[in-house]
């Protein structure tokens, strides 16, 4: 179980964000025009489905910027699994707030759960194998920050984090280059120490040259697990193996089982369902 | 066929966060690298899924963005359906210009024409009737403005932009005021003339004690067709009536036959899956 | 009497910026050079006109801003009347956070207060009628969220909050497209069933030609206290009627006697004289 | 006559705002759903009433920052006077991006020409002196940078811009420090040899005790132009003399009498009400 | 010994841009991975050279906003003399918390110190003359708020902040009006009483030809202790007499000898190196 | 020779931050009053020392942001090395404008050429040995971006750019965990396979307990030239070796001649002088 290790000062650029895209130029008309100022709620967080959570601290942070006074206390960690009815966090304070602000909060608690509940059922389909469940930069726009996080509350790991934390070469680069060994060196040359350098390849004959290379990855794209077998084989854990391209929850086990070090799922941050939670009265 | 009306001044500072997030703090480390800064490139945008596009203007300022001298011409406006293979629009320029943009550019266009692509699923599923296609403020946190335009774009209409446009009045607001006729009475006098009133009932008898309320529009929640379909003979034409909750492609015909005027879905904004499109060279 | 409900994370964007442009580049020179660091003062906004008061939360946040360690106790609340000489908050501290953020809390609530002064003053003066007295979109650019405030304030409705928030067509989009008819129709079909649709007239004939259209209010634009009645009787309820142009408190009331619904007026945001408040010391 | 100084880069982030606030979630409804994208407009804008214009190159921006492709031609510049009727400039483009950006246009200049108009004023009013018009800090939040552009463009001269542009030492300053000649040294001391130092009294006995003190400037608070003009006989231009308080209109060619070098008044920004100005066809 | 005088509103969002460049996506991924959640830490800042401390509040802040549970005890004033092994300022809280935010805290403490150390240097190298040490605009771009800040804290004096705040009239200026005494008046009249005028000239032919002139200060630009001296004397206290080019503190006493009232250098903020300052572990 | 690979996109926001800080809230008060609006200049860019030039896509962007109508040609790239006189970019255009942009342009090249011009001497005092001279997060606040950018014009490489793009294990980090092994084993578990980990060691006794674990790099702290020769023998090629502590110009060739792959010197960025850089009139 994983606890959010991200600190609020890197969060609430977004939250700000996401209550002033609701708050718009008025606030909350329906709550300010029926709910005394004074009037308080206690409430919580509930989860209507099982799955993974992620995102307390956004919830936290939406309560408390629409309203200081707020009183937050999560029930769970951030990547805790629990079952549909669980309470995730109580929260009390001024019954106004809290309605203004529920929505922000759900919007990205759900979003980030449902991204962590994807990754953890991958996680959890290939267990019996070494493979690491891997994202990609195929992110929501604005949001890569916090799906990354998700994808790590869920047991998944990071790929590049942007274009400037790694080297990733693909067709394009080479075809501009004409030269798959001398872009290598090249790029290993431009770079700092603190960097990986990954190739794509598409076929185990492109694999095989690149295997002299001072390399520290190689992308797998689009291959069968058999042939992934036969690339893990050739490799012989001079690099790290990638394997990416169809994975889903029906292939991902036989991906695995080609004996891969990582696999990595663009759906899991660009298309995961959110997970359903909702905000209950707490008599 | 709806072409995008929304100004550019609306949707840079979108595109500026996400191109920041993916360019980090020294940009493409790879295309740098290794393609020289001279080098050109023409390529276009290919559907590889059937579906409804939505978000070119984002695709171009995100190539604007990182390369003024890019040119991006869209063969299709968005709203139109394509069939996978579809070129979608042409981009030539720099090299190193268009793959550095190219994610950011797929990710924007991938998420809303997924939203415009599961709108248009709805939209049709529901063509014989009267009903509208309608989203909600389930929105991904910081995308509103451009995910309610890419349900537009599918043929879906808007429901409330955020908390400031629209009177909604849940069992919550009733409940710390204690009567719903002087709910919607105390609405009515707070807000302005331009203002619509919704009420949201769980049952045909809460719905018959609000027909005769100045209220513009019901919201009838998890309700079965069946039901729906009762509580749109009682409503009579007095009000618009919405069907919210259980809404999916297997339910919405169901729903729609119940003759409500709009029926709401979260999922159309929170759970579409993206539409998978790529940037590939043309020869 | 309202009490403020806008949350502080609507406001904050604008009070750092009214501070930041005041405070420069080296902040309160004369106060930091003058006034020892730990010097305290307490003080007291009073006002020095009878008026009706607004943003008291702008002023607060002013004061807290500068240093989290001031005090700020409102007296009155937003929307109250008071006569001059009237306390309307305390406030104690650091004499040097005082005094450096003394002029921007001055100039919010002096600008608000105007506002909400201008509006009492309709609102009082078209009394007996039933007529609502709002706004505009003639606001101070950056303003318009807290002007509307202040309006409301004053007792006054608020009109649309921007282009996107209800349907008001004019002559210059009815030339465009040639035909009313057809534009409300088009106009209803485009937006969500939360949006109102208003259509502005200059004479009883084009108001004769939309009383059978689907349209939510009728903008009754520049017509004389007699025409008005006659625009009125023609309505018959079917609609909202508004009134605008050359509205002042020498012409509102007649124009309230005409029985129409809203009176709207620009110039209660674009040219209120302040009210003016000031800073005393509290001994 | 004087044109705009200031580049586009100090006010783009206004234009950017105040647009914003009007296009708010959706952009402009009314136009996007009736007027036809590619329908072209040529309008004007015009002075519907007699004044000095400034802020031109706001509404330049508001047009241009909708829409790139929109041409405006000033036919005026900034600090111009003109007669109602006078056009001020042309516009065309696209008819939806003209009709979009109007408001904010039309907001921006009609509130500086305002300013503008009413420092010319007391400009004109106090020719036969030598007095010049001032402005102060008692500026509409957010604005203080196009405010005092607009009171240069009127003819009228720039107090501070802000806290630290200049020392001016008030009763609570002296209050705090005991002894107004140690505080003016000790201001001396604190700042550069590019700021000045201005002492404000309320009496002429508080006038004689700094007329050997290194200031450079004297307010000269709430006095009758008897009093000012014994005041500045006392001075004898060893200082500049500033009258202040009371300014308005009907007082301002009295208080020049007196032979004061400034009258500053805080009513130019605070509460000038707008100069009309609209946009029309242009056939 | 100064205290800061700047309040946080002007800090921080330089603090929050430096802490974001370092915290990127994903925050410390060191400390997250290997200090546990609730580990505590005593630390505190000391000085590794001699020198003036400048910039603790900046420390404080970027403390504060990684965990505002953090606490922060400074042990010296911005502007006081250290000696290498001082210990500056108590800082407590979780580990992960100060680890996190140590580097950004110490950048700016070691930066400005550095400032203001280089700036003691020469004042203190001028001290038997009266001559105030001053900085320029040659400041790190984004940073002039608190270098500025700095120079003050080192015992210095600012000149312009920006190009707003003073006139400073160059060869370039007169080259485009042809007439330096046109030019002088020119701008008299143009700014307001608050604000001074600087010439800048090269030789004592063209000094003699400003010396009636109604100018406030005088740059001498590039000349000898010898010039200057000749040049004081053609002043005669008529204006302030600044020396500028050629400042460094092997040079500074002999320009000061000369009698010039101020002796500005770019140096100050463009090249002063950091002084050494780093977080130690506090049994 | 390196030209700049940074997109504008990257640079406006600190060009815009730096500008603002200049023009403050009246722009540049001495061109406006003595340049006429008309008035054309031809200017150069000129070295006034050796070294190597870095930024002079932030110059452009100074210039093209006060006025986009200004012409700006680079004649050098960034990375090469000028002479004393050398031109470096021809600019032309409004005089105002580039009188007004001069100084932050100045600034932004002088100051990352200084720092170019450091790394680069230290890259030639290395040049016999293989050793990569390399920068660390010891950068100016705000600057990160465009300082790392000038290290590698400079001929020099970049450790991590903050702390999410790498792994670095001090003794802060060992003392909370109690184990080194644990320490690096919990490392790698917790980030991707595009991470590296680098592990401070103190002394040689320290180096040999991590030799085997899988760590990418070792940092060698404040070793002399005698142990860091020890050290490279020790670790024998297994890890890249850095050396770090009391690197100067006048210790980094002893320094490299240990064998060591990099070697990383804080004050590039902390403590570069300026390379001196001035704009003349091009007759």
């Amino acid at each position: 179980m994983t606890c959010s290790a991200l600190p609020d000062v890197m969060l609430e650029p977004l939250v700000r964000l996401a209550l002033m895209e609701d708050l718009g130029r008025a606030g909350d008309l329906t709550s300010d025009a029926l709910i005394p100022a004074g009037h308080m709620w206690r409430a919580v967080l509930v989860a209507r489905q099982d799955g993974v959570i992620a995102g307390l601290d956004l919830a936290r942070l939406s309560f408390a910027l629409v309203d200081p006074q707020t009183h937050f206390e999560p029930l769970v960690c951030d990547g805790q699994s629990v079952k549909a009815g669980a309470s995730l966090a109580k929260v009390s304070g001024s019954t106004r707030a809290l309605l203004t602000a529920e929505r922000t909060a759900l919007n990205f608690v759900s979003h980030l759960s449902g991204i962590a509940t994807a990754t953890r059922q991958m996680v959890d389909a290939v267990a019996p194998h070494k493979a690491k469940i891997c994202c990609t930069r195929k992110t929501t726009p604005g949001l890569r920050l916090v799906e990354k996080y998700a994808v790590r509350a869920g047991g998944g790991s990071n790929h590049r984090f942007g274009l400037d934390d790694g080297i990733l070469i693909k067709d394009n680069h080479i075809a501009a280059l004409g030269d798959l060994r001398a872009a290598v060196l090249k790029a290993r040359e431009a770079v700092g120490h603190m960097m990986k350098i990954e190739v794509e390849v598409d076929t185990l004959d492109q694999l095989t040259r690149i295997l002299d290379l001072p390399v520290d990855a190689v992308l797998l794209d689009n291959m069968s697990p058999e042939l992934l077998a036969q690339a893990v084989r050739l490799i012989g854990g001079r690099m790290v193996s990638e394997a990416s391209g169809g994975v889903s929850l029906a292939t991902v086990q036989a991906i695995a089982a080609s004996g891969v070090d990582v696999i990595s799922c663009g759906a899991l941050t660009h298309s995961a369902a959110i997970l359903d939670i909702g905000l209950d009265d707490r008599a």
